[in-house]
C-alpha cells in the first residue's frame, strides 16, 4: 500500500526495520544517537552552532508548534507579553492560531486568498498598521491547499520591520529551501520525524534561536512544552531527553537521515517530490479533473483537486477504490470546497505516480464519474 | 539484552513486530484499532461506559499527566480555580508538582517520608486544615523510591472529605489493581502504552469522567493537552485522533493487550512482576546488599538497593558490567541518597531475575566491591 497523505507517508522498510529494538534512551550507547540526530539538522535549517539548538520533543506537529509559540512568546498579562500575527491562509494556519489562542497568546488574524502565496507587502501593511504586533507566524507549505508560502520573502518584511517570525515548516522542511543564517528574523522553524524526512511519526523538532529562548526563559507556562527547559536538559546531558521518548521512532529516524543524504539530501528530495506533483498534476489534467491551486503555485507536496460535479462522485467510494488499488489517499478534505487530497512526499516515484493517475481514471470509471468539471471553484 | 528499568520496558519481539507497517490513523480499516483499544481499556481500570472515558495522547507519561491536571482543574485566577495537594513522597510527585505548577495552578506540598505508603490520616488531615484544596495529586507507584502507594485508602479519605483525586498511575496501571467505580473521587488516572502493558512508549492514556471534563470544558489552557477536546473528536469521528499519531505504537499496542490478556490479564501480570521482585530482593539480601525500601513496603514495579559504602563503588561501571552480561538497569538513582535501579516490569521472568542476580555477583566481584553495606541510609 502506497500512502499518498500528507503524513505519515510511505516509508522505507529499512527505516521501519530499526524499530524492532528495545532500546533505553539514556543509556551511553543510545545517547550519541540523539545528540547525533541534532547535529546532523542543525545544518539543513541552515542553523548556526552557538546561535541555534536543534531541540527534540515527543509528539506530533502540533505539540512543537504549541511549544516554539509558548517558548518564545510571552501570554497576554505578563510584562513581556507580544501579540503575533498569523495570516489566515489555510487549515493549519488557522490550528497555529487556535494552538497560541488557548495558550493565551494574543493573536491577530489577516485574511488572505488560500490559493495564492501570501503575500509579503500585505503582511508588511499589516505590520506597519500594529506596531504592537512582535510576531507574525508562518506556515510554509499549507498542507491544506497545497500552496507554498514564500517564506524568506515574508521573513524580509517581518526583518524589515524589525518583528519576529515562528515558521511552521511540518510539510515542508527537508525538502524545500531554508536558511536560518539568512534569515534571522526566525526565531524558531518548527517539524517533525515523519513528512519530508520519510520517518515514523511521533517526535517533533524545532531549530530555534538562543537568544529568543533565553529572553523568554519561565514564560512558557507549561514545563512540557517548554523548550528553554528542553535545551538545558541537552546541555545538561548531552543526547537525552527529559522523558521517556518514543524511542524506537527516533532510531529510525537515523536511518531516515541516512537515506536522505544518500539520495542526496535536500535538493534530491525536493526535485523527487517536484517530479512527482509534475507527474500527478499533468495526470489530473489529462483526465478531465481541476486542480485546486493554479499551476504557478501548486507546491510539491500536497495537490488538491476539485470534487467532480457528477453526481455519482463520492469521496469515500473514489478512496475505497483507490484502496483496492494499493493507493491510499485522505478521505477527508481541508479545503472551503469539496476537492480531493494527495500527498506527494514519502518514499514514492513519478513512475508511482503515473500508476496512481491511471488508478483514479479506473474507479471514476467504474464509479460512472462521467461529469469530471468542478463541483465548486472557490475564488 | 533484557532492559531491567522502569521504561522503556522490554517487549515481546510480536509487539515490535507490529510496527513494520506503513498506517493512516484515519482510515477506515485503522479507526476500529484506536476505538477497540479504548473499550479494552476502560474495564481494566473498572471505568463505566457513559461516566467515564479513555482518552489518548501523543507523547509520554509526563504529558498525559499535564493534560490531566489542566483539565480537570482550572488555573489560578479562573473563577472555578482549585486548589491541589500533591504529597511529596518522591521524584514523580515532585514532577507532578512542577507540571501543575507550571501549568498556572494552585499547589500546595506536603512533606511526608518517601520509605513508606503515604499515610491516609496525614491526607486526611491536611484537607481538613484547609477547605479551599479541591483535589489530591497522587502517585500510584513512585517510580523513583518503588513505593506503591495505597491510592484505595487515600482515596477513601479524599471522598469523606468531598475532594476530587487525580492519579498518576503510570509505572503502576495494568499490574497493580484500580477500580474507578469503587473510587468515584477519581477524576482521572493516567498511564502510558509502555510500562506494565509492555509496549513501546509514544502514547498516554487518562481514563477520565466525563462530568468533571465537562465541567472544567475550555480552561486547559493548551489546545494539545486539552481532554475535552480529545473527546469531542472521538465522539464526532470515533477511533481518529485530532493530530497525527505515532500510529505504529498504537499498532504495537493492540498486539501487546492481546499477549496481556492471553496471560491471564491484569493478576497475571502482578503475580509475574511480584515473584519477579521477590526473586530480586531475597537474591540482592543473600548478596550483602540492602534493599532501599524495607520489605513489607517494596512494590513489584521497581526496587532500589542502597549503593555499598566500599570506595570501588562506581555506578557507571557496575552498569557497564551488568551490561555486557546482557541485562541494562538505569546509570542515574532518583532516590536522596546514592542506590541502583531495577525495574522489575515489562517481558521478563523470575528466572531472568535469578540470572540478574548472579551477574550482580560476578561484577561486583570484577569491581572489587568488598563492602557491600550502604554507603549512606536515609530515614
Amino acid at each position: 500500500m502506497k500512502l499518498l497523505i500528507p503524513g505519515p507517508v510511505t516509508t522505507r522498510p529499512e527505516v521501519r526495520a530499526a524499530m524492532a529494538e528495545d532500546i533505553a534512551p539514556w543509556d551511553n550507547d543510545f545517547r550519541p544517537v540523539l545528540a547525533e540526530v541534532q547535529a546532523r539538522l542543525l545544518p539543513i535549517a541552515g542553523g548556526i552552532p552557538g546561535t541555534h539548538a536543534a531541540l527534540v520533543l515527543q509528539g506530533c506537529g502540533h505539540f512543537i508548534t504549541e511549544a516554539a509559540l509558548r517558548s518564545y512568546l510571552a501570554p497576554i498579562g505578563h510584562a513581556k507579553s507580544g501579540r503575533i500575527l498569523i495570516p489566515a491562509i489555510g487549515a493549519y494556519a488557522d490550528r497555529m492560531k487556535r494552538l497560541a489562542t488557548e495558550a493565551g497568546r494574543d493573536v491577530v488574524s489577516l485574511a488572505l486568498p488560500d490559493q495564492v502565496p501570501a503575500d509579503p507587502a500585505a503582511i508588511a501593511a499589516a505590520l506597519a498598521a500594529d506596531p504592537s504586533i512582535t510576531h507574525v507566524g508562518a506556515v510554509y507549505s499549507e498542507t491544506g491547499t497545497g500552496v507554498i508560502h514564500d517564506v524568506a520573502a515574508l521573513g524580509a518584511v517581518v526583518r524589515a520591520a524589525g518583528r519576529r517570525m515562528i515558521v511552521d515548516a511540518v510539510s515542508a522542511f527537508g525538502a524545500l529551501p531554508f536558511d536560518l543564517a539568512a534569515q534571522p528574523e526566525v526565531d524558531a522553524v518548527v517539524f517533525t520525524s515523519n513528512k519530508c524526512f520519510e520517518g515514523l511519526p511521533g517526535l517533533g523538532f524545532a531549530i530555534g534561536r538562543l537568544d529568543g529562548l533565553e529572553a523568554n526563559k519561565g514564560n512558557a507556562g507549561s514545563w512540557s512544552f517548554d523548550l528553554h527547559s528542553i535545551h538545558e536538559q541537552s546541555l545538561r546531558s548531552p543526547g537525552s531527553f527529559r522523558f521517556t521518548p518514543p524511542v524506537q521512532v527516533l532510531s529510525a529516524f537515523r536511518v531516515a537521515l541516512d537515506i536522505y543524504e544518500a539520495e542526496g539530501g535536500r535538493p534530491a528530495r525536493h526535485a523527487r517530490y517536484q517530479a512527482n506533483v509534475d507527474a500527478l498534476y499533468t495526470g489530473i489534467q489529462r483526465l478531465g479533473l481541476s486542480p485546486y491551486v493554479p499551476r504557478e503555485h501548486q507546491g510539491p507536496v500536497v495537490m488538491n483537486t476539485h470534487a467532480p460535479a457528477d453526481p455519482a462522485w463520492n469521496l469515500q467510494t473514489f478512496v475505497d477504490g483507490l484502496k483496492r488499488r494499493g493507493f491510499l489517499i485522505s478521505n477527508f478534505y481541508n479545503t472551503p470546497t469539496p476537492s480531493f487530497r494527495v500527498g506527494c512526499i514519502g518514499a514514492i516515484t513519478p513512475e508511482d505516480m503515473n500508476q496512481f493517475v491511471a488508478a483514479i481514471d479506473e474507479v471514476l470509471n467504474e464509479m460512472q464519474v462521467r461529469n469530471r468539471s468542478p463541483k465548486a471553484v472557490a475564488v
